[in-house]
């Protein structure tokens, strides 16, 4: 059929040398799995650390705690970052690119925090800067939201993309853990953030929704531009209701199309039902549902904390290099593009410890009301809007957790919504 | 932060103008998406159809019955070819790629049938050829196996692979359909192929596991190398069987390494339970888990069949074409590949309406035997040589279903096999 001349053979390769700052979790685990695939030709030249003196598993000569060790050696020509201190790790990302080196990061705070600034320097000194690993640790949704659903045609992203909280959830809902052994277990098998608030009050999937943005509809945004809360405030009574009704909470990120020029989005606790692709995410895994016009609903499954998990990732991306992929950032770079508003409505179960702290003004319809000695509960409608400038529902003993189906799209809502709690004998 | 002239603009992408090989569920599916999406600048110039006098949804302006007007026309650079037949279509795909046209198909058939001469097209007329709605419709399989799996640490692809015998099974275990109706169901649905025996006779998910090997392993096989089997011999009974147990059936394909050279693989139906992802896969959606050593288990859902889901991919790619994204063959270019074996045993179950059309003798092991008039069954463990070279257990009446876990690593079976067999005074 062909002649030796015809056979294809693979494209050239880049060789590629690393540095790699940061030896903790991740980083351990990247190297590790580099040890196990020698076919993928990348090999790991210094490892810059912080503290000299702590003990490691491997001999002390592939350490350094001068970056410049690693920034100015020219045959380094792929930075992996894989520390903790975002500052620092963005001083470290701007150098790297700035000298025209490839990144590869899973810093889901930094990327957050300096997205634009990141892309232009992409841009200005044509260096390629990849972070799969940053969102969903294992899953290649970045790439995924990047190359598949590379058209207008996408209308929502949703998703449990914090392990850590997935796994402390799952403990306190199926094995009656309380809050705090089932943190300390998270911590245990390091799925946790070394500081566990960045976990458990939201911030870290706040910051991958942040990234998910970007890549899902082209809209940059910091976490501050939209509502998002952890799951410190579950109670067990909340545990309670939901299991009366069927239901799970899991905390759940959002980035939905409102209108055809306005995008919502959110990361607060809601209910799921057995019927949701999420309920059956348990554990340290992450799920994220897609919907589509005509692809309609696809589900990709993973685990979303772990050293193993986030280093194949950074792994993928440090293979994506060898054949030149970089991010387009094709939707942010369009002109029409979908802006972020807090201009909808959400239905939402709130629980207190004591009825006051429950600010029912704020509601423009309440459905259910509950009113007993230390377990006080309200289902009502609230403007998104209401809900970002305020903190009440973030107070102790609050806990506010959104229905399944959370958008509400009927805006009659406002008109009427004094007028039904003054009928419901509320107001 | 920047100036004008950092600002970073799009990638130059090419206008793309298609021609589209047939206008059936698929084909009309594309034609409407590509009507909702004006802002991926891609327009269908001319549709070579087979027969002229049917009825259509759009003006006869745009059809042709000669497929020379579209190869021919240099302003057509995209070849689309959504047509049933696989041998016309293969001449359809050769020619335009020969002529250096970019194709995009979603023809398992023709794709499987012809896997190593099309990658050589490709290669010698530097030509791409995409086929992403080949495999599970909407799900992004084939790219992710391509970029993400880019390396040597993936050990198994398994999945639900054929909307239309998911569906069937979906009706029969949940609605209590008989076999016939749910088949004219997923007909009317548009999810089975023109000739129904291709979905549930396996053939369609042997073609797509054969595409799935190229991609993730880099092994070129066609289905006549593995074994495969559909789902016409599945019987109420076997229902009843799995519903006791709280299994369901599904017809399952699977690749997986079974030693650091070899590989198996085979499309049968399977026991699944409430445990596995694939559990909760129903009607036409297809689902797949890949495993690999570091990144664990991934899972993916998405519809599997129906003309937009499949017209969804297609697009996807045509979107990629822009770019100039082509698969690499990365994993068939390698030196080291895997090639895939039958030498390796399977647990079963094996039902028939007569113990006499059970061949015993083809067991290394029985672990239940139940001989009742009209309803037989055996559980055993079966070397993959002996059913790839019979079909016995393909017959009239009954029915071969793989356990849960259904590759058994433990080869010592051979050795005391037949002895068990004299021990269970079966033999």
């Amino acid at each position: 059929m062909s002649t030796k001349s015809k056979v294809p053979v693979l494209p050239v390769s880049k060789n590629l040398t690393l540095g790699l700052f940061g030896f903790g979790v991740v980083g351990k685990g990247l190297y590790d799995v580099l040890q196990s695939t020698p076919a993928l030709q990348a090999s790991i030249k210094k490892i810059c650390i912080k503290n000299e003196g702590k003990q490691r598993a491997i001999s002390k000569d592939h350490f350094t705690t001068h970056a410049s060790e690693l920034l100015n050696d020219e045959s380094i020509n792929v930075i992996v970052e894989l520390i903790d201190d975002a500052d620092a790790a963005f001083a470290i990302v701007k150098e790297a690119l700035q000298k025209g080196k490839a990144v590869v990061s899973a810093n889901k705070k930094m990327i957050a925090a300096h997205f634009e600034e990141l892309l232009y320097l992409q841009h200005e000194y044509n260096a390629t800067f990849l972070y799969e690993g940053s969102c969903c640790a294992s899953i290649p949704i970045i790439r995924n939201l990047e190359e598949y659903y590379d058209n207008d045609l996408l209308s929502s992203v949703k998703g449990i993309i914090n392990g850590s909280t997935n796994y402390i959830l799952t403990k306190i809902f199926e094995d009656n853990l309380s809050f705090k052994d089932a943190l300390i277990q998270a911590q245990q098998l390091g799925f946790a953030e070394s500081n566990p608030a960045l976990d458990i009050e939201g911030h870290d999937a706040a910051n991958k929704l942040s990234i998910l943005l970007a890549h899902a509809f082209g809209s940059i945004a910091s976490p501050s531009n939209f509502i998002y809360n952890g799951i410190t405030g579950i109670k067990q009574s909340d545990a309670e209701v939901a299991k009366q009704k069927n239901l799970k909470v899991k905390l759940v990120a959002t980035a939905q199309k409102i209108n055809d020029n306005e995008l919502a989005a959110f990361v607060l606790p809601q209910f799921v039902n057995s019927q949701d692709d999420l309920y059956n995410v348990i554990n340290e895994f992450n799920g994220l549902v897609t919907e589509s016009s005509f692809a309609d609903k696809h589900f990709f499954k993973g685990k979303g904390a772990g050293a193993y998990p986030t280093a194949a990732a950074v792994l993928s991306d440090i293979a994506a290099l060898r054949y030149s992929y970089k991010y387009e950032y094709k939707k942010y770079l369009q002109e029409n593009k979908l802006t972020l508003s807090n201009n909808y409505y959400l239905k939402v179960f709130v629980s207190a410890d004591n009825i006051d702290k429950i600010n029912k003004d704020a509601f423009e319809w309440i459905e259910e009301w509950h009113n007993e000695r230390g377990n006080c509960w309200v289902v009502g409608i609230i403007h998104a809007e209401k809900l970002i400038q305020s903190d009440w529902w973030k107070a102790d003993g609050v806990s506010l957790i959104l229905s399944q189906n959370a958008i509400i799209e009927n805006v009659e809502y406002k008109k009427i919504g004094k007028m039904s709690l003054q009928l419901a004998g509320i107001s």
